[in-house]
């Protein structure tokens, strides 16, 4: 296999353990054994654990800022980015459980240099998320709301989903994406 | 100290290391040297680390439950029993965090036993906080939903809290209490 893939084979499968037994509890010789493979050679892709931890996180809060940056800049109302937000967030994180969950729940797990650096992706992400809320507000198509407090809502509502989110089950991403885009515009909805 | 104190204290202590460091990483050594006292005498009050993770879990949900079904009994209009869900779950989880946190976090480390009985609890009080939403629809106070998605979708919104929620700053639980349960009646109103 292609060094590419096999580098994706092994961050899918350290996300896995890492969301299944926790990052602490997982070792590197737990990933080699997943794998198939000796530990020796997962040290041609890696050298510490939380360099893996490091990727999965970045990988995911790139995609998820990246995202966002393209929807921030289309010419478009607020409300339209704003489903555009909660559908990117959605679809990104039900495709791919196992990284988000390790992201949203152990990047406090790296080293102080690493974790500020992808905290600060983290803020950045939710910062488009807030002036997406503030321009609404100042444009008079949402009503008046705190966008930090209710942007860790609409967040909260978006990350819950890796509770309780089962693939192939009774909601598709996109249902849930539109079920719970609607529930926030109107939750933001200004009075006429 | 008299043994009711110090039990509460040493599941205060336990709380705050498991939600500091991982349930995983925190040993009972740890947990006794953040009380100063020996580990012997740590094996007055529990006989295994998971007991302690078991008494926190079920401390935190049955308070949670049993607060819902007060609420729930009361003979009141959909919308003020949600609120009134809404403002129990934020009080009592912004008063004890680490409690809270650990529960959310932390319950599928236990033996399969504790898991089960406490999972029985956990689904016992999202029910109320649907049947509240589905009485609601029933009644013509909410607009038509899925109680089940929506559910998740308040209970993300109250438990995202403890991945930010800081006490004593800029917020007071009843701020966030009264602007959540705003944002979360206005998403489900009925259009007249």
């Amino acid at each position: 296999m292609e060094k590419k893939n096999r580098e994706e084979e092994l961050l899918n499968t350290a996300a896995k353990l890492f969301r299944m037994k926790g990052y602490d509890a997982t070792s590197i010789s737990d990933i080699a054994a997943a794998l198939g493979i000796r530990k020796s050679s997962l040290y041609h892709y890696i050298s510490t654990k939380s360099d893996l931890l490091y990727r999965i996180s970045k990988d995911t809060l790139e995609e998820l800022l990246q995202g966002a940056l393209e929807i921030k800049k289309q010419d478009l109302p607020p409300q339209d980015k704003l489903l555009k937000l909660v559908e990117n967030h959605i679809r990104l994180l039900t495709r791919d459980l196992d990284r988000y969950a390790t992201m949203l729940r152990e990047l406090d797990s790296l080293e102080e240099e690493k974790r500020r650096e992808l905290v600060s992706l983290r803020d950045g992400y939710e910062r488009v998320l807030r002036e997406t809320l503030q321009e609404g507000v100042k444009e008079g198509a949402f009503r008046e709301i705190d966008s930090k407090i209710i942007g860790f809502a609409i967040l909260g509502i978006m990350n819950w989903l890796i509770r309780w989110y089962k693939p192939g089950g009774a909601y598709s991403p996109s249902d849930l994406a539109k079920v719970y885009g609607d529930f926030i515009l109107k939750a933001l909805e200004k009075k006429k």
